[in-house]
């Protein structure tokens, strides 16, 4: 019956129990989840079981969305509802709408997360949403469907208000990867754009407990309503050690230009001891998994750029086996990634969005997961000052 | 010179290094700070070596402030300085005071902190706020200022909004604590009111790593901006289980009603198991050093309601200390701190924003000490699902 109230749920530092932790909390286990994993030895990651990579080559967006939420892989009929149900929300309500050219020219627009940031903080309470622990589990995932299935409309209104162009009004009748596509260039997509958009977004929707993911966990662990668990992970996404990368890998390829300076760009860095955007993974050590798919992607597409990026790609490695023996390090999902995107007609300023749309679904799948718990994540610091008290001194 | 890449720092769950962690990391490590300690066995606790109820008694709420931000006390011209910088930054840009009708009336206004949550997001992208780790760190201190000094009238603004009144133009000649009153009602405040409240304030500005604190840290881990970090702490704050109580314990008053009823209300609910909101705190063996302080405060204004939480505080305690004996259980912050805020004239849905008036200073502090470390916070989960993988059906 007693209270551990508010912000009063702490553990007393002196007190004898106290655990100590690797930094970044790397490698502590904070949680039980069946919302997926990731086996960095063998190169493979999952999704409640299924493969992601397979779920991207063999099942639309909305079904693998459907998978993180609801928990299973729909049936044709339940696919089809859950894909209309969902198109229908693209819409925004009316005060969102009108809201987001001020929040598009906030700060001139140079932060696109910082936008979705806001829109999804007034669309969370335009509509409603209530705490997650006054609420029950129906009602908790349908907030989670309402605030993933208006993020592409967001996002792409906000680009393109910065452009000075109107934002492009969803369509029902098209795919969410198709939809998405649209409302950002205004025409329709061909085929092979939409469904390379589609295996990256559906390769990224979840990937451990990256510290987005974390956040809205931490923060469904207070109670909260689903916005705030989303607002505060966009917040975490728009990092740069985090969601602000997949665009780096791709200036790499820029800045060396052409095939006959790959060799002598790439090994002055590494003895540099500089980072070589696109390589390297704290998890995987093969290839990854993500990585490879998205190249047979890009594969598709073929052309001259394809063919620079997978030249670089062997190069970089050869060196890097060469100058790192025995690190294993080979592209990770942002080297193809930004390729894959850039492709399909993105513009580099909307590739972390993009990642965003995809990982909103992560994030739901999460804070549902999260909010079946009751217990407040709430970690200790060490003080390390020095000693208290200390006289406060008068006003000199 | 290996890349370890936004989403991709995780540690992969197989490897054998994997640490166990106490459900919700309670009584875990997770970073060394210099901001200050919750000393729960001594009934103690600090900011930067400075006992807080010390300090809310000899200092203005300004050179707190300043303790927090900077790392020490000002002396005279730094806090006259300190002051006067703090208090030019209470004006919101045009874009953002034009914005907040539209925040205030989104869901019709049911919940304060999201309106603050989204309004502070936009005052952030108005600032060109920049990612923590691409700026210095008096770039970083000058945005935790402007954030943090915009917040009361951001708050006082959206309430009144949402009770058709205009917003008041915040004044520069008034103490934060006495302009946050003045704004919230439009007339000048009495100087006790304005004391009571900016020891109310002062006292809550940090303790320990409380969920928001936390969330805070997470998101600044990933070197996302100053806004991301705030408008995720202030997500979790909105939480039922963290900054969602100070207002419940006044609700318990009022359900007692009268002296002569407290005996029979109390005991019928200790013995069903309930919770008695205001009595009761993870961390202090001992009376709660924020409790005793808000009671000295609120006994300076006297009356019958201060008269009878008195008399619920006494009975409550003799009931608790012979149905749960050996437990130490008193009354924690919220339960004085809601009588206080009532005795100052604040609504009791300005309760928890008038909290985070006060604590986002200590989220400033917090993130400003997280930004000096470049390590990503970055934990890990245990799959506990069905086994993996499984083949994906196809589309039945």
């Amino acid at each position: 019956m007693t209270v551990t109230s508010s912000d009063t749920t702490s553990v007393n530092p002196s007190t004898p129990a106290l655990l100590g932790a690797p930094r970044g909390l790397a490698g502590v286990v904070v949680a039980d989840t069946e919302v997926g994993d990731v086996r960095g030895r063998e190169g493979f990651y999952h999704y409640r079981q299924y493969s992601a990579v397979d779920l991207a080559h063999a099942r639309p967006f909305e079904d693998v969305w459907h998978l993180l939420v609801h928990g299973d892989l729909p049936d044709a009929r339940r696919s089809a509802a859950f894909a209309a149900e969902t198109a229908a929300l693209r819409r925004l309500p009316e005060a969102v709408t009108a809201a987001l050219p001020a929040i598009a020219s906030a700060g001139a627009g140079a932060n696109p997360l910082a936008g979705m940031r806001t829109a999804l903080s007034l669309l969370g309470a335009e509509h409603g949403f209530r705490p997650v622990y006054d609420i029950d589990a129906d009602r908790r995932r349908a907030d989670t469907v309402v605030a993933a299935a208006a993020v592409p409309t967001l996002l792409t209104a906000l680009y393109r208000l910065g452009k000075d162009l109107a934002p492009v009004e969803p369509r029902e009748d098209l795919s969410y990867a198709a939809n998405y596509l649209y409302m950002l260039t205004g025409a329709e997509p061909e085929a092979e754009r939409v469904r390379a958009v589609e295996q990256y977004l559906i390769s990224t929707i979840d990937h451990g407990f990256n510290a987005s993911t974390f956040t809205a966990r931490v923060i469904a662990s207070t109670g909260a309503d689903v916005a705030a668990c989303l607002v505060g992970a966009v917040g975490a996404l728009s990092g740069p050690l985090h969601g602000g990368a997949p665009s780096r890998a791709l200036d790499t390829l820029d800045a060396i230009g052409a095939p006959d300076r790959i060799d002598s760009w790439i090994r002055k860095r590494v003895l540099a001891g500089e980072r070589i955007m696109g390589f390297g993974h704290a998890v995987y050590r093969t290839e990854d998994p993500r990585s490879r798919m998205l190249r047979e992607t890009a594969r598709r597409f073929g052309g001259a750029r394809v063919e620079f990026a997978v030249e670089v790609e062997r190069r970089v490695e050869a060196i890097l086996a060469e100058l790192k023996p025995g690190r294993e390090l080979h592209t990770n999902v942002e080297f193809y990634a930004g390729v894959v995107m850039e492709l399909c007609g993105l513009p580099r300023e909307m590739f972390t969005p993009t990642f965003a749309a995809a990982r909103v679904v992560g994030w739901s799948a999460n804070i549902l997961e999260q909010a079946q718990d009751s217990k407040i994540i709430r970690p200790v610091a060490r003080y390390v000052g020095p000693g208290a008290p200390a006289e406060v001194p008068a006003v000199a």
